[in-house]
């Protein structure tokens, strides 16, 4: 056995080090100090970039670049000038109710601010993907993801303006659009989601507050009512350091 | 309006170009190479980067960087010394059903090239997620996924030894492991996944042979039988760049 019997099943198999045993420098240093946050808890300060570069024995930039990945994967979070141990990712259940029910169900505040609320023809790409009428009028609906006042995403949400005539009037951008929709009647029947990873552009960075080039979470969905018409189109973006999705599969 | 109406809802709102326009150069780089992208075909090859640094006159370290983002994203991909166009993601759906049914869904050829196979008593972390036993001989099945001979994922399977016994003489690594179980008579009832994205981790690099730390898409699966005994624990590593995954909900 060339692996420790202790191994997580989730962790990379022999701490993702080659057999071979060459690693680049940075990374040695990265897997040591995962096995730090690992015994510290989360909110925990780590020691600094000169601390780490002294215990370590390597170059400042070597400690920075571990430490950036380790931000990256959602293991170390900035604070203030710090650098602290983070919580463990959020897991959102892949299903036909809400982001803000998902939220709640972990225990956190749901929120979400208003990017912007406009309405157009619907062009060509839209239609092919919902069923929607081409040159029909569309609202978008676009928002930044709250979970306890912090910021985790943004979501497009494309509906048709016939479906919800007045939602720039009496809709409220910080409340769940499911159940505004729910209160007019209307009723998911399925979706169809794809997930994968993509990184932040520079406008998504700026308006969630992640690094850019963070890699995300990107979940598209095609929505319909229990009629089988079409509903609507999102396109979600997660912080890909602060959440999972997860899904139970029956035969 | 100030995106066209044209964009698709798949795509970053006005191109991930924020609404004070300020953008990194790289990015505006990036932006148009990945409209030229969209004109070719798959497979096409790119301008050098020494001709796309004098279009769009900028050093050549500036289109440097926006080539590794689009190869990271999987637009491009690198072929021999050039940059050619890639091709779409694949579209895995999330299922009870294997890698390999998934892959041939897709009109590709699904493989599968032995890293490992070896037994151990099951550890404290393992039998926690499974509800195995701790100390019971578990085998760690540990397998390169390829699509059409390319090399696309990297799979560890955890399973008792004592509902595979002959799992080491008698199974044929590259074939389907679930269908070898459905050959012993086991069949699937229910299962769990979680997904996140990870960074992948030298080791992780070499075997998939990515560039390290691409970003990864990483599956947990944690399975039953029939009658709701622990089956297996799955941990799947599927290239970013290459992979997406499809799941219908329905009300």
């Amino acid at each position: 056995m060339d692996y420790p019997n202790d191994q997580a099943p989730g962790a990379p198999v022999r701490s993702g080090i080659p057999e071979h045993g060459r690693v680049p420098k940075y990374y040695a240093v990265k897997a040591r100090i995962d096995r730090l946050v690992d015994e510290l808890g989360e909110g925990t300060p780590i020691p600094t970039e000169r601390d780490l570069s002294e215990r370590y024995e390597v170059a400042r930039e070597t400690v920075r670049q571990a430490l950036r990945e380790l931000v990256l994967e959602g293991k170390l979070r900035r604070q203030g000038r710090g650098t602290v141990v983070a919580g463990p990712k959020l897991e959102q259940p892949l299903s036909l109710a809400s982001y803000t029910e998902g939220v709640r169900r972990q225990g956190r505040t749901p929120g979400r601010t208003l990017v912007t609320l406009d309405r157009f023809p619907c062009p060509e790409a839209l239609a092919a993907e919902t069923g929607l009428g081409r040159g029909e009028p569309v609202w978008h609906l676009e928002r930044v993801l709250l979970a306890d006042d912090e910021r985790v995403g943004l979501e497009s949400t494309y509906v048709a303006v016939d479906r919800v005539p007045r939602l720039d009037g009496e809709f409220d951008p910080d409340s769940s659009f499911y159940a505004y929709l729910a209160r007019q009647g209307i009723a998911f029947g399925s979706a169809d989601e794809r997930i994968e990873t993509v990184l932040a552009t520079p406008r998504e960075a700026l308006l969630v507050g992640t690094p850019p080039a963070l890699p995300m979470l990107l979940i598209h969905r095609v929505s319909r009512d229990t009629e089988g018409r079409p509903l609507e189109r999102v396109r979600t973006l997660y912080r890909g350091d602060r959440f999972s999705f997860t899904v139970r599969l029956d035969g």
